[in-house]
Parts: structure tokens; sequence; C-alpha cells
């Protein structure tokens, strides 16, 4: 049950937004900007981003939404999306986004967990200064996100089903509208 | 030295705003919002939270900063900010807002760690249900400014003056205008 109440029907982080619509304003429009406004890394990396973190973070709701999301956006595959949450090694990516999951991976500890050798290796494998920007504030920011859902319990559905249909919606709509 | 190129003569989040507009307007909306919005909590309570987060996330940058906002804000002393840098169990804060403050360590922890008895334990000592969200967001935004800040390396002054001014500034001005 989340710590707050909070409108029937609804779970994970919509639940919340509609709680407080003040603070839901500048919530999605940060997620609009990161994840869909202008910038060399697809939609679909920087979702990939998202639930890659938010696995770290271990918080289901988001990594579940957003694996969904990466997967109905060009570029990825159901499998390719999974075998990144599974081993990010082994998964069949480029080495630059590799490199860039990394970098958000240490972002997810620590910010100063971030060392001049994992952004230069980012660098080599043909990273840019935006890039390395977004990455890391979309890694900032799913800490956020994946704290607020989890640390007001917000209800976490668990039908596989749920997940695949929000992904769809947030890969055609993005985060403008709810 | 920063991971990306930022303008001379800036440090902080206020360099890497300068980078890149997009997502500078909605970061500092919901700065505005979280701190300076409607709310129960002071101004300088919620100040209080994002000083004590950043602490705990070792960001030098944001403790400093914010410790400078709260401190110039009604209701605190540059003493009592210390104090609760500190030590949060001796300080000579209300127990309401020790309560809180405990909220927001767990939250910094990680989502999860909030559990139902530090809610509980914050309503029994009088916090409300926004006064439990807002803590919440305020902990997990300043989760991502931290990382954001140190995980690209922003230039963080030493020198207690800059802090000090930085504090004043925003304790008049919030985050409306940079």
């Amino acid at each position: 049950m989340p710590h707050i109440p909070t409108p029937p029907n609804t779970a994970g982080i919509g639940s919340l937004l509609s709680f407080r619509p003040e603070t839901a304003k500048p919530l999605m429009e940060l997620a609009q900007a990161l994840l869909r406004g202008e910038s060399s890394l697809s939609p679909g990396e920087r979702e990939l981003i998202a639930a890659f973190v938010s696995s770290k973070n271990n918080c289901e709701f988001c990594t579940r939404s957003h694996a969904a999301t990466a997967w109905h956006l060009p570029g990825n595959t159901k499998g390719l999306v999974l075998s990144v949450l599974a081993d990010l090694e082994s998964s069949p990516i480029s080495t630059k986004l590799k490199a860039l999951l990394t970098i958000a991976s240490k972002v997810q500890q620590n910010g100063s967990s971030v060392t001049n050798e994992v952004i230069n290796h980012a660098r080599e494998l043909g990273a840019t200064d935006i890039e390395i920007h977004d990455t890391v504030l979309i890694a900032a920011a799913f800490c956020m996100y994946n704290r607020y859902v989890d640390g007001l319990a917000a209800v976490t559905p668990t039908d596989d089903e749920v997940y695949d249909r929000m992904g769809k919606h947030l890969a055609e709509n993005g985060y403008g509208k709810r």
C-alpha cells in the first residue's frame, strides 16, 4: 500500500503525479527533454539507459515500464533489451553504448564514482560531450524517479501485459501527455 | 576539471545548466516547485532537507550551497544548520522535522529503505501526507542533483564566502531566475 493516498486504479509514478500536480509538471517535462528531446542518442538508446539504471536501483516498476518502452522503439528488440539488463558485457550492443551504460552504472553508485577513465573510454569509442552529459543526467534522473516511486511505495503491477501496454504508449506518445 | 566543457568563471550546477539549456529549464522549475512552492514546510526546512541529503551523498558543492541557503532563510541559524549536518539526533530541531529528515536519509539509501515504521513515526509527530510526499521527493531530487554535479565533476569552490553569497542569493531569489 502506498505511503500516501493515491487515486484508485492508478499505479507507479502516475499515481504520485496525480497526488501533486505542481511537481508533476517539471518532472514530466524533464523526462520528455531527456528521453525524447533532440539528441544524437536515439530514444531507444536513452530508454535503455533509463531501464538499466532502474534495474541497478532495484525499482521494479521503472525497470519493467522503461524496458518495455525501449523494446517498442526503433533499433531495439525485446531480446536485446533483456540481454542488456541480464548482462551488459555479453549483450549485443555497440561498444560505445556499452561504455555509456558503464558511465550510467557509476552514476547510479554515486557521482564521484565517475572516473576520468570511464569518461575517456567512452570518448575513444566515439561518445560526444552532449552524449556524456545526457547519459549522466538520465542516470541521475532515474536515481530520483526510482526513489520517488519506491520511497512512497507506489503500486507495482505484476502482470507483464500491463508493462508492455504502458511501454507501447510511452514509445508512441512520450511524456508530454498523460 | 569537469568532464564536459563548461563556460569560464562558472561553478557547480550552474556551469552544467549553461551547457544544456533544454534540460536546465525543467531542472530549475522542479527546484523552485519543491523548495519554494506552496507547502506547509517552510523554505528553510526544505533547504535543510536538501543540504542534509547532499551531505549524505558527499556532494560538497550542493551541501555547502544549500546549507548556506538554509541559514539565510527565516527560522534557521548557521549554528542550527551545521548542528543538523554534524549530528541529526542531538540537533535542536523539532521531533517532526527530525522524523522527516530520517525519512530523507532512508530515501538517500534507496527507495525501498523507506519503511512503514519511519513513515508512521513521522505521522505520529504531526507530519501530513503532503509533507511526507515532499520530503521523499526533495530527497530523491537531491540524489539526482548531487549525481549530476559530481558525475560531471563540476567545479567545486573551496572558499566559504562563495557559498555564503550563493546561499544569500538563493534565499532571496529562489530558482526562478539565474
